[in-house]
């Protein structure tokens, strides 16, 4: 249990006082906030006092390691002064805008996010998060090629609102399945896990595109809008696409007058090592989403990066589509400071760095002493870590979509030795911020080398 | 023209650094951001440079009167200093926070939302805004109920994601509409343009009553999860529901167990001069959807308050949606002074008072000495006017769905003479903040008159 030397928090507040109002925030949460993705009375959630770049401060006053970037969206960290600052004076000087009307934050906004997309991708279009950004780049697709399917991957998540649930590849879509029309499925490359029989990487990425190319002769290609693809997966288990892949996926797509859709909302912006993870792969998709890191959500903020041919599809027609808080000022002056101060503090390479120099050899290292570590993999600050019952058999260390006592004890120990994880099912993911220093991944290696320890002790 | 006679912004900015700055965001609005529900080369959007109360300043540096409150949002008017302070200091404190920890400005956000509410919608889902609301209710009926049509007026909006536009019942669903799965369009009580060919109020709410009854019976009353609807429709008219309607609709839902789920996005939150429009009709939904007024959107939000009913289903059943910044740090503080102004400022009695006393009564003046207008209506700041071409044959001034030059050349009076309205096919909508004074109230009728002359001028 870390506990912080210091009788106060980062904002100087006393800590007994604050967890005494932390007791009465628990209180109140109880009676009166319905969570996301939860049986309501089946969690006793965690506090978040207070937070303070690499760290979150706990109920209890406890100081953790945050390995997991909260939803992976704090990419600079938490508390960034030079965002506080600016959400402070855009709040001072204009907080909220209709869509409608030119305002300076969001045209300095969508130019720095323009600045930094490949290729033509020079429009952006700003929703509120990931799940609203995804909506809109389906009905772009859509109206653009006058096409209505979609195809999306398993193993992969787009987002909470309907047609997002419904593309998404994962188990979260299942209680949300009335058989959304026109979606489509099907199996991406995960040579760990591999759906073609493949031993190399190469086979793996050969045999998808292969793959996809008859499923798509089978659905027809001329019923088909958009493949939405993450560039790397995240939450569904961090797949870095094999060589050769994402530009197989561009070329079946051009082949037939399909949208690509990179859905970037997690693996962007700094995330991957690069700005986008897009670019490990030279591919430019037709339309991009994002969200999370382009602020690193200290304002609700999400978008759509437009090529110039979608964008021309709706020059002279409109788009119907629209939200109140489109392009918001105040979470567009948090993008273009976040933006800056990553650029200005060097964060994308810092997050590369850390991949290559630490944390993938760290993890790499932990994989070879721990027996219950099937697979590390990732780029940048942007690591999974798949756990078995098995490595011969890579039976998972809970079920796919489900959890285990195994895992729970994982969870219980990274927190117990100071370290906030991020856990889906079988995985634990390693997704500090990209400012995170040297010494803090190699703290966060350490508290993971004895969470796997526990792992390991499920083992037959 | 109306021009601020100091040289300077209420932020203290020199106008003329401020009107070069707002050329440079125009240059790179029309480069980069693509907006909602436009052609994008077909617009030539105004600037905001500024906003204060009930007034906003364009590029040019003139001075308007929000007679929009940008969309229908702000309701305690631009910058509140209270609020403006409260996002500073929330920001300094802890911006975002992943929605599975507590935290103290949400929990404090959802018991004063759960507070307002009326009966038992004690538990609150926060969501980024208005479609994203709409969309986890609908959910949350489906899975609660069973069942899956959802019932929705036409003459009615409920946001721009797949399932909310395709609940819509206006013009904007109809690019869109790719007949969305158990969606049925319903008429709603609306006198003056009567589907029922009633004369009076009463008629019209006892016959729209009977009509859904029938519908119902021929949709198969156990196929139907929810009936949505807005409790005053706002964007497609304002047409406050007659007297015994909406009780009536809660006993049909009652009689079948369908959901009620009450819009409240735009009606919410002090517009009708009650804190929920509903409140006007005593009547209670099982779930209600809010964003807009909550936090006047100085950030982005939205939820949900939910039955205990409900509530319960997803008790020891996990509720399958969610979203990354639900329940924001930021956004439910902004909440949380909202709410705190407007009780300690009184801001829901002015809004009734002003609809009473300055707006209702100086609105019909208008309607008895021009021509043009068919019908003025509506309930606290709050209020439809509605334009027609003869008054006999109630032929409106811009089609349905489209516009007219008669109806662009009475916005640009309006904004010639100072004054930003909310214009939606022939209507022009008076509906500024909650805390909109006597004289600002008195001087947007002044100029709605001029207005309303340029309009006669159209007539045969
Ligand atoms: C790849 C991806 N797309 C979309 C989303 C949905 O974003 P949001 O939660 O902001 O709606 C997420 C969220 O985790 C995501 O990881
Ligand atoms: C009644 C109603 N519902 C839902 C919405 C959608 O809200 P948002 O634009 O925040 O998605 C609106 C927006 O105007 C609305 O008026």
């Amino acid at each position: 249990m870390t506990t912080t030397s210091a009788r106060t928090l980062p904002t100087g507040q006393d800590i007994d006082a604050a967890i005494a109002e932390g007791r009465r925030a628990y209180e109140l949460d109880r009676k009166h906030v319905f969570h996301s993705w939860s049986a309501q009375a089946q969690i006793t959630p965690m506090t978040v006092l207070a937070a303070e770049g690499s760290y979150v401060w706990d109920g209890d006053g406890n100081r953790l390691l945050d390995f997991s970037s909260q939803l992976v969206n704090t990419n600079i960290g938490h508390q960034h002064p030079k965002v506080v600052a600016a959400i402070a004076a855009q709040a001072a000087k204009l907080c909220t805008v209709a869509p409608q009307y030119v305002n300076d934050a969001r045209s300095e906004a969508a130019r720095l996010v323009a600045e930094r997309t490949p290729g033509d991708l020079n429009r952006v279009f700003f929703t509120n998060g990931g799940a609203d950004a995804v909506e809109h780049a389906v009905r772009m697709a859509r109206l653009h090629t006058g096409r209505h399917k979609v195809l999306a991957r398993y193993r992969g998540y787009h987002g909470g609102t309907d047609t997002a649930v419904n593309l998404t590849g994962d188990p979260r879509r299942w209680p949300n399945d009335r058989g959304a029309a026109g979606v489509v499925h099907f199996n991406g490359p995960f040579l760990y896990r591999s759906s073609f029989y493949a031993q190399t990487e190469e086979q793996e990425s050969q045999r998808a595109l292969e793959y996809l190319d008859r499923l798509i002769e089978m659905e027809g290609p001329s019923t088909i809008a958009a493949i939405i693809l993450e560039s790397i997966p995240g939450t569904a288990g961090i797949m870095v696409p094999p060589p050769g892949y994402m530009a197989g996926v561009r070329e079946i797509c051009d082949r037939h007058g399909i949208m690509f859709i990179a859905d970037e909302v997690m693996a962007g912006f700094g995330r991957s090592g690069k700005w986008f993870a897009i670019d490990h792969f030279d591919v430019v998709p037709d339309l991009m989403t994002f969200a999370k890191g382009v602020n690193s959500g200290y304002v609700p903020l999400g978008g759509v990066a437009i090529s110039d041919a979608v964008a021309a599809t709706f020059a002279d027609r409109a788009y119907p589509g629209g939200l109140t808080y489109s392009g918001h000022p105040l979470a567009t002056a948090a993008a273009v400071a976040t933006l800056n101060a990553m650029q200005d503090e060097d964060m994308v390479a810092n997050a590369a760095r850390i991949g290559e120099q630490v944390l993938g050899p760290g993890l790499r290292e932990l994989a070879a002493r721990h027996p219950s570590v099937g697979e590390v993999r990732g780029v940048g600050v942007f690591w999974a870590i798949e756990l078995v019952a098995d490595r011969e058999t890579r039976e998972p260390l809970a079920p796919y979509g489900g959890t285990s006592a195994a895992m729970g004890a994982v969870v219980a120990s990274c927190k117990a030795n100071g370290l906030l994880p991020f856990a889906n099912y079988n995985r634990i993911h390693a997704v500090p911020a990209c400012n995170v220093t040297d010494a803090e991944a190699a703290e966060g290696l350490r508290i993971l080398d004895i969470a796997l320890g526990v792992a390991d002790g499920y083992l037959g």
